[in-house]
């Protein structure tokens, strides 16, 4: 392949691009950012370590992964990508909080003589 | 310092551990999966760079979410951490869907001629 050619991480590593070149298919040079990111997180050799490991068709969503992780640390230095999980972890707290909620409601409404006898009675064991 | 009193980074690189060393905080030498973790998924030289470029009380933290982010893609090389984002959103799509039937459930047995009328008509608009 000429130089002109290069995906974006041999070309951030001033290097050839083998035809063979791990990093190519999921590293265009249309999109240098996405190689920066993962270099300045993984490193380039970590990253094609990583790639190499798996089966070809299953690289692609790595390197999407790897690519989304890289992002989030580098925008949250301390947190990274756990920063994200934290939050959700909240939300689901906020939603069940919610649902607990409305589901008392619920059962106040039910107990407010619309539910048969039987059922009440049920709920009591 | 001396060689037996190197923090796992160090012993695990085979070199000195200066006093002043980076990592040695964030990951002893009791705990030598700790260390190993993260070098295999981001290298020594990339964590000591993260950690460096943070305030000293807030590296403690970042040595802790690189852990957990190199241990979730060794577990799930494909996907890392954000395999664990992904079933977060399902389990809030989960709980969220739940929360809107339980409210429907409530705003059913509401129409059931137990709200005012005028709740009734600031629904509709």
């Amino acid at each position: 392949m000429n130089m002109s050619g290069r995906c974006a991480g041999c070309k951030y590593l001033r290097r050839r691009c083998p035809s063979d070149c791990i990093l190519s298919p999921y590293f265009p040079s249309s999109d240098p950012q996405r190689f920066a990111s993962v270099h300045r997180i993984y490193g380039a050799s970590n990253v094609a370590k990583m790639l190499q490991e798996l089966m070809p068709h299953l690289r692609a969503q790595a390197a999407e992964t790897l690519r989304y992780e890289a992002q989030c640390r580098i925008q949250d230095p301390i947190s990274g990508c756990v920063g994200v999980i934290s939050q959700l972890h909240q939300q689901i707290q906020d939603t069940e909080c919610q649902l607990a909620k409305t589901r008392a409601e619920v059962a106040l409404m039910n107990s407010d003589g619309q539910e048969p006898p039987q059922a009440q009675a049920d709920q009591q064991i």
